[in-house]
C-alpha cells in the first residue's frame, strides 16, 4: 500500500495561494482549522480506522474516540453526552431537528412550526418541505434590527404547535435572539423549542439547560474543526424521528458509518473553543470596532445592519449604497481578501437581495449591497488597517462603474 | 494558533495497539485506508480549508477539488461527474435513493417498492419508513445461495411501481446478483432502478450505464477511503426528491457544507481502487480458497454461505455449528484477528440471527452462527496460515463450551 503514488497534486488547474497572504474576513463561512483539532484526528485516519461498531479489537478505539468527542461537545454546550447526536453538518442537524421533530409531533396532530423571518435557508426549506406535507409556518417578522418580539411568540402560540425554531445569531447580519426569554416561554407552554446555533456555538456561551432549550444545532466548521461534521443536541425526553434509517450509530437516531476522525477533530476543537470564549469578545470587539470607524473615516453612504450591540464578536455586516455585495467581494478577493455577501449557502450565481435584509425593512436595491466581514481569533489590528483602504477602494471604483452612482451623485 | 496544546492523546483509557500486528479480515466493515488517499487529504485540512460555496478566493480551490474528486468516482463507475452527489456515508446514500425517488415517484401514485429480501439494513428500513407513509414493499425471495431469480422481480413489477432496489452484493453472504439482466428488464419496464453497491464498488467493475442501472449507493470506506463520505449516483433523468434542504450544494440535491477532505479522499481512493480492480480477484481469490480449504482441513460441523463462485472476491462467509458468531468474533479478536459476525451495521449487543441467512432458509440456531473473513489487497498468505489455527482452535474451544455441543457429541 505503501507505494501507491499520489493522486492529487496542488498544481495544475489549482490556484495556488497561501493562506497567509489572505486577509480572511469571513469566518461566518468556515472558521480556519485549528491545529490541534486538524493534529488529534491523523490517528483516527491513519492507524485507528476501524468501524466504531465493530465488535473487535479495530472498533475499539474508534468508538472510545467518539464516545470522548460526545464529552467535549457536551461540555461546550451544557448538555449530557447521550444528548449529542453527530451529524455531517449544521444544516443537517438543522434539518433532522425540524424534519424530526416535527414528525414526532405530527403524530400528535401537531403540525405547526413557528420560527423567524431571518432564520437560515437550511430552516426556511426544511419548513417548506413540510408545508407539502401538511404542516404550517408561522413566521415571525423581526424588528429594523433583526429582533424577533418575545411577547410576539408568546402570542404566536397555538395548541398544534409543534416546533419552535430561532436561531441563536444570525451569521448574515450578526444579530443575537433572547434565547433564554424565548425558552422561558416556550418551556411554560410545554413546546419544544429548537435553536440554530451554527454562527452562536464557538462564539458565545450556550448552556442548553439553563436557556430551556430542547434542542440544538452546531458546525464543526464554525468552532476551527474540519467540515463534514455537525451535532444537534437533543435534550432527554424529547421526541424525535431519525432522518436517516439503518444501523444503530447514535443510538439509532441517525444511522451510518461514523466520520470518525472528523468527530474527533470537531471534539478537539469543542474544547479548544471553550477555553478561548470567555476571552474571545475582548479580543475580537475592538477589530470590529476599528474596522468600521476606519471605513465610516474613508467612505461615505454605508449603513451596518443588524443590533448595534446584541451582536457576534467579531461580526460586522454593511450595506455599501450602489454596490452589488457580490461584486465587490469579487474583487476584493482580487485583491486577498476574503469576505462574504450574506449567506454563503446560497447560490454562487445569484444576484439576490437578503431575505434577511428585506425583513429587516432594507428596500430591495440596499439589500443587494450586503456585505459582511466576520473575524476569528487570528486576525490582527494589522490586517484590519490593511483591509479598510482595500474596501474604500473597491466600493469606490464599483461606484464609479455604476450608472445609477454617477447619475444620482455629483462629479466634484 | 500553533500554540494549541493536543488535546487528544492516544493513551490512557483508549485501547493501544497497532493494526501491523493485527490479522485484519474485515475489510466488510471498513477497508483499511489508502496511505496514498488520506495523505490527498491533507492540504485541504489544513491550508484550503475554506467553503466551496464562498465566491472568493478561499473557496476555489476547495471547489475545484470537489469537481475533481467527483470525475474520480464518476469514472470508477462509469457516470458523468454531475450524476454524482456526495453523502455523508453508503447509508446516508441509500436513503437518499429510496427515500428520494419514492418521494418523487409518489407524486405519480406510484407507491411500490421492489427488493430483495438479502438487502442492508439501511435499504430495510428505509422501506419500512416508508411504508408507514403509504408505500408498500414487496420483499423478493432468494434462493439458498442467495440469489434474486429476475424472472420473479419480472413477474413482481406493477404499473404502481416506484423503484426496484436491489444489491449489487451482500457484505454478508458475498453473494452476487444478477444486476445487468436486473436492470434490462427494469429498464423496460420504465421503473427506476438502484443499486445497493457499498460492498461492490472497488471489489468488481461496475458501469451504470451497461448495467442499465438508474442510481448506485457507494461508500468511501469500502474503497480504502476516509469514514465520513459516500456517494449516491443518480443517472440523468431521474427523479429524486433531496432528504437534506439548505443551500444549493450538490446541484440542489443534498444541502450542508461540503467534506472536502472527505470526498478528496475517497476520490483520490476511487482513482487508486479502479487501478487496482483487474487484479484484485486474482489476488484475494487464492487466499480465500486457502482460508477455506485450511479451515475444512482442521474443522468440522461448519458451512459455507452464499453462493459458491459468483461471490465478492476475498469473500468467505460461514456458520460454525454450536458456536454464536459474536462470541466467536470477539474470542478471535483477543488473539488479534478481526472478522465480523453478520452485517457491522447492527447492534452490538444483538445477539440474533442474520435475516439474510435466515432468507436463504438456514434455521435459526445456524444463523446465530455466522462469520464472516473478508480480505483486502493487503492480507498475505502468511496471515491466513497464522489465522487457520486460530479460528480452529476458537471455534473448538466455544463448542467445548456450549451445552448442547456437549450433549450432542460423544466425547471420544
Amino acid at each position: 500500500m505503501s507505494n501507491d503514488p499520489p493522486v492529487v497534486d496542488d498544481g495544475g488547474s489549482l490556484l495556488k495561494w497561501a493562506m497567509p497572504h489572505v486577509i480572511y474576513l469571513d469566518a461566518i463561512s468556515a472558521v480556519p482549522p485549528r491545529p490541534a483539532a486538524i493534529a488529534a484526528m491523523q490517528s483516527f485516519l491513519t492507524e485507528a480506522w476501524g468501524n466504531p461498531m465493530a465488535p473487535h479489537l479495530a472498533g475499539d478505539r474508534p468508538k472510545a474516540a467518539v464516545e470522548r468527542a460526545r464529552e467535549q461537545v457536551a461540555s461546550l454546550l451544557g448538555a449530557d453526552p447521550n444528548e449529542i447526536i453527530f451529524t455531517a453538518s449544521g444544516t443537517e442537524a438543522n434539518n433532522l431537528a425540524i424534519k424530526g421533530i416535527a414528525a414526532a409531533a405530527g403524530r400528535n396532530r401537531r403540525r405547526r412550526l413557528i420560527i423567524s423571518a431571518v432564520e437560515h435557508p437550511s430552516i426556511m426549506s426544511s419548513t417548506r418541505a413540510l408545508e407539502a406535507q401538511g404542516y404550517a409556518t408561522t413566521v415571525l417578522p423581526v424588528d429594523s434590527t433583526g429582533r424577533v418580539d418575545p411577547t410576539r411568540l408568546h402570542s404566536a402560540l397555538t395548541a398544534d404547535t409543534a416546533l419552535v425554531s430561532i436561531q441563536a445569531a444570525s451569521g448574515e447580519i450578526g444579530t443575537l435572539q433572547a434565547i433564554a426569554e424565548i425558552g422561558a416561554i416556550t418551556r411554560r407552554a410545554e413546546v419544544p423549542f429548537h435553536v440554530d446555533a451554527v454562527a452562536a456555538a464557538g462564539r458565545l456561551p450556550i448552556d442548553i439547560g439553563a436557556m430551556h432549550i430542547d434542542a440544538l444545532s452546531c458546525s464543526s466548521s464554525q468552532l476551527g474543526g474540519p467540515p463534514g461534521v455537525g451535532a444537534l443536541v437533543v435534550r432527554r425526553g424529547v421526541r424525535l424521528e431519525p432522518l436517516t434509517h439503518g444501523g444503530t450509530q447514535e443510538r439509532g437516531r441517525r444511522a451510518g458509518l461514523e466520520n470518525v476522525p472528523g468527530i474527533v477533530g470537531m471534539g478537539a476543537a469543542a474544547e479548544l473553543t471553550r477555553a478561548e470564549l470567555p476571552s474571545l469578545r475582548s479580543r475580537l470587539d475592538p477589530l470590529t470596532a476599528r474596522l468600521r470607524d476606519g471605513l465610516k473615516m474613508k467612505l461615505d453612504g454605508w449603513r451596518v445592519t443588524g443590533h448595534p450591540t446584541e451582536r457576534l464578536p467579531g461580526h460586522l455586516s454593511l450595506v455599501a449604497e450602489f454596490v452589488e455585495g457580490e461584486a465587490l467581494v469579487m474583487a476584493l478577493s482580487r485583491d486577498g481578501l476574503a469576505a462574504a455577501a450574506g449567506v454563503t449557502c446560497r447560490e454562487r450565481t445569484a444576484w439576490r437581495a437578503s431575505p434577511a435584509l428585506l425583513a429587516l425593512g432594507f428596500e430591495q436595491s440596499a439589500a443587494q449591497g450586503a456585505v459582511v466581514f466576520s473575524l476569528w481569533s487570528g486576525n490582527t489590528a494589522d490586517e484590519i488597517d490593511r483591509a479598510i483602504p482595500l474596501i474604500a477602494q473597491n466600493v469606490m471604483h464599483l461606484r464609479e462603474l455604476s450608472p445609477i452612482y454617477s447619475a444620482r451623485v455629483p462629479k466634484v
